[in-house]
């Protein structure tokens, strides 16, 4: 069965434990298991949702194995293998291959910045698309990196085999666009910023990969499909009624936000690793606010 | 009758003088004409393709009168009349409305950037609306000015009465989004971005305002309707197909590559000013080359 | 009498009258006395300080004539003449040589910041040079234009005859080290930011223009004497007290905080142009309270 | 014995088996050896020229051992200990205080940038430094984290009774001489940007870590003795002979030129990890270029 890309996929939060401060797999397959319930495509572990560069690599795969536990096998099972070096990288992807993972989501190094050139940033794709044994999503994330994977890199790297697609994270859809028409049809974009969703897909992409999307999974599908469809009306509505509490939990107040959304619905969000901090009272109240006027709207599941 | 702002209008482009370098109105009035003959919505006199910071007062005045006189009653006519102060921009605006200007566009100072904070902003868009006599169109230009209008800005003005809509040159389109939702109807966004014109219209445009309008004035107006009748596949294959031409003559080349194509297609282009330099032959060859793929595809007129 | 342009220069405000917020050059005739009376080698008229982008040609010609009028020709006068096209730029550089500046400083155009290829700027610098009859300083100030003049532009420039140095307005020191090694000697570098003035100096520069000399000018000259003269203790000392105060008339509070200090010491400073705005009550205490604590302090002239 | 931060540091690059890739801490140590008989204050293990993100804990702790085994105990021994998260960061500083580390520099986390507050940051230096066995050495490093550390926040870390100075890796002078103003006389302030050596010294620093002072440690000694001492014409000359060199090893061509010109001096440069590339010849050949000029210059030990 060709894996599945099409669609919204939620990217996990990593639950810890509130007293000892420890990865709480459990925590997280509970999150998962209430979550392929719903109409998403799949779910992304250890993306920049999930904290992962604060988590060692034992922490790492006892939330791959929790998470592919919880997975059937008819929804995708992504997971974040992206380390600085070549072979920390080609090391985890492999890995990963092993603990399930249905494709593999490499963001590029940014410590040495300057260095990382076109030529620099192709040959640690290709490398790790040759070494995986399972299938590598590109990741464009220039406000964590501070540069972007531009055309040119990206359409040396799409008629790669092993490489199916791009996660494009940021509001910015020109290049989006552009990757979009790159790959003859077997390369998919993905938009990480659900701001955007309705103008991504009009753009070109197939889905997203949207921290609301752990918290309001259908109506996140919804919004997709009527995008895709071309039903304007309604797909600007609900984008309309998404935007506010979306953003919340991701460009505004970020992992702490979505924790906090997590927690009001009843599933496991809880506390966040130093040095990022807890919300404050404001912040609560903002996210209870919003996360209150989208269910009282039309479009609430 | 209501100022119409939906759809497509053409940024017009200064035509001057091979021989002197001075500005040659009656060149830019034979291209309007040509314009007006097609399903634009209206043309922009004095903008950022218009060379407008290095023209003197006297050569705008000009320049406006000529095009004033080449666009019918039933096309919108919008002039650029921001200036680094606020009682220049008053100046400005006043003298194009007595010179038959529809409404003004006005972009924010950006001189003193670091002192442009929301209240000098406000306060100065707020300043220019009370004593034009014509309606205001704010102009957000991160690219240009090194910042952007952000959402708050734009909400303390969209409610003002004679301030009637803005115009986003970015292909960022999260705070595009935001700004279609203000101003209860009243507010209306054009994008200058033609790159991203589907995508701007389903976060809420209406439409917009691009270089590559001046070429291709029917195709950029059908991808319009297309977009906002929601014809996904119809408007993809044509955002798609316009996109690299509309890179060339705005991104890439900018105003000398807008001219060029002009030229190609036997309007008046024409040289640019100093510091703005000729294209080179290899940029020229692009053009030419992407000009001739767009009509040898399924849209052009 | 060969132009002299090291040591300190005192970049003017231009002043308004409060009424009617029309340029008052007698007011700046009688700062310019009272500036000659110090150890400054000379003024700058119509730079950033001066609000010069706000001013039209004839309160711009204004100006400098009546700072003309109040400089002594033992003292260097010079003016500001960039404009965003050449000739533009051209037609001012001759005005005011005419009207007695001893040399002109020139910002590069930045309005098509991304036009502004090193080919464009060293053509437009060149052609301004070519036709100036007074030397031509070169400006860097990349927190205005969003670009910097860099080493190889600089280069290309430096041995024109009639360039003979360059302003560079950042704290960003090795850049201006490396321009400090051109043109053989002939060629100056003065720093445009107060509070690295002993580093620059340490890093090659032969003086600086800069706001806070307007209010301080002689303890500013004395800081760059003991800088040139390698007395380490004395210039950091001096450097440390004038820094507070410097931020508070420059990167802080712009213009309208240099004006603020000039109104405290019994000069003219008066009321900025809009959109810049007054400053509040909080801003005109910190100058207060800073001013108050220099003149308190062992270097006060 | 008080720790000595006065003075030059060499940050060693990490050494590589060029047959197997794994680290080669013999080769480093030998490195070491070498420089601990020139006029360095001290050493750097794990820095940004250690390529310390590409390392494991395991490579990282090899590594520790063996530079300390070769740094004298007149001599200071620094290890940079910084991770994502506080707790890996406390984790880190504890493990090579044991190793023997005499200080620990920490630079901020930075992923999650946007969520890296004055607030996030100062309370994970806090804890790192109440928690860590070794005194605590901030980092500032503006061109990796895409932030800055401000005066603000450095003010409210500096009395901490653990922390012991900054290290500032910029060309920006004007924060590093606000910084070196904290601390009342037990703040260090070291310059990690060696093109500006003399002038950060000017501007209050006690000296540098620089990539440079691999290659030519006594050489970056006395250039600056000379700028502490008010030489400056010496310290000039100097400083203009060391930067070319200088900028090839660190912002031009990063680790792989360092270990480019450990090669060609005899030492053990050899290769660096995927994804940073390999020189190509033209490099190199600048590389060997701008050395030999150095040694035939006045200044060459």
């Amino acid at each position: 069965m060709p894996l599945n890309l099409r669609g919204v996929f939620a990217p996990l939060p990593t639950t810890f434990d509130p007293a000892s401060g420890d990865v709480d797999p459990a925590a997280m397959a509970a999150n998962v298991t209430r979550l392929m319930s719903s109409k998403l495509a799949g779910v992304l572990a250890l993306g920049s949702n999930g904290e992962t560069p604060m988590l060692d690599d034992d922490e790492s795969d006892r939330i791959v194995e929790a998470v592919r536990a919880s997975v059937p096998r008819d929804r995708t099972f992504l997971v974040g293998a992206g380390k600085e070096s070549t072979r920390g990288t080609i090391a985890s992807a492999r890995r990963f291959a092993e603990l399930g993972a249905d494709a593999v989501l490499v963001r590029p190094p940014f410590y040495y910045k300057a260095q990382m050139t076109a030529d620099a940033l192709v040959a640690h794709f290709r490398a790790t698309a040759d070494a995986s044994r399972v299938p590598v999503l590109l990741y464009n994330l220039p406000g964590t990196t501070g540069f972007t994977l531009t055309p040119p890199m990206v359409a040396a790297l799409a008629d790669h085999p092993n490489i199916i697609g791009l996660k494009e994270t940021s509001p910015e859809l020109e290049r989006l666009g552009t990757f979009t028409t790159f790959g003859s049809g077997r390369f998919h974009v993905l938009s990480g910023w659900a701001p955007v969703l309705y103008p991504a897909i009009a753009a070109g992409a197939v889905g997203g990969i949207l921290a609301i999307a752990n918290v309001l999974p259908d109506e996140c599908a919804k919004l997709c499909e009527a995008a895709a469809a071309g039903r304007h009306d309604d797909a600007l509505a609900r984008q309309r009624e998404l935007t506010p509490i979306a953003q919340l939990v991701s460009s505004i107040h970020s992992v702490a936000g979505l924790k906090h959304a997590l927690d009001l619905i009843g599933q496991h969000g809880g506390p966040v690793r130093p040095p990022l901090l807890a919300l404050n009272d404001r912040a609560r109240d903002e996210i209870a606010h919003a996360l209150a006027a989208f269910r009282a709207g039309p479009h609430a599941a």
